[in-house]
């Protein structure tokens, strides 16, 4: 008899993920570097089936026009549920001056002040997304103690 | 004369980083598969100068015992301040016995549900954190319109 229940785990749809990204702020990109993983927080908006943050020069952006592969996940909690949704695709700057002026009408909040020249949009090759529910934390520890008693070789 | 001003951003000194790390308890971590960017959610805890967080068998884990170098993110905001802190360093599974014992202890909230019987404890060689002020969202668009009338070349 198993006393570990069977995860409670809820793939999203394509659209259910868009959704849940139009409403964050704040995201997390994973980069290569130099065969390194490196994360960056960053803000972004949902533009098109796209997203959309602002960098500064320097290294963030200089990594993801070297090695423009990237993941991109949103994460959060609302009840007695959690998701997470990562975008993996290419990051390309915005170069062009009229889609510059686009990307400037985004309501792009900063989350950090200072200056941030630089529009590097991800195109998606694929989104996904899952919703958990979360534990009962009241009191919670690891909660399997039974393993306590039979530990795994 | 310029119209953007200074970042305001202040480097964390790395005790600031581990109380950061102390007070939050999801994370994302960076793993390189394949050449290729990939980013998890995770629980975590603060465990001796190291994070530990839980697993289930599959693709993270396989990930992070073939690739084992990581980026660890956390991130967060209170009143005007977001910080972010990144940790770098060695994944290992946790496979003696005693010390996993001592894992089941620990106060690991699981993020959801589930069956998570690996324990992953992130060896750190560098710990670095950052505290922003944040921009004032009321109205905000990217707030930079006077690069409308003078583009950049």
């Amino acid at each position: 008899m198993s006393v570990i229940s069977e995860p409670r785990m809820h793939v999203l749809l394509e659209n259910e993920c868009w959704n849940l990204l139009r409403e964050q702020e704040v995201a997390r990109l994973a980069v290569v570097i130099d065969e390194r993983p490196e994360i960056f927080p960053v803000n972004y908006v949902v533009d098109h089936g796209t997203v959309v943050f602002r960098t500064a020069e320097g290294s963030k952006l200089a990594a993801l026009v070297a090695e423009s592969r990237v993941a991109f996940e949103v994460d959060g909690e609302s009840d007695s549920h959690a998701f997470s949704v990562v975008v993996k695709g290419f990051a390309v700057e915005i170069g062009d001056r009229y889609e510059l002026f686009d990307a400037l009408e985004l309501p792009l909040f900063p989350w950090h002040t200072g200056p941030k020249h630089h529009f590097v949009r991800v195109l998606p090759e694929m989104v996904t997304g899952r919703r958990f529910e979360v534990g009962d934390r009241r009191g919670f520890h690891t909660g399997e103690q039974p393993i306590r008693h039979a530990p795994p070789d």
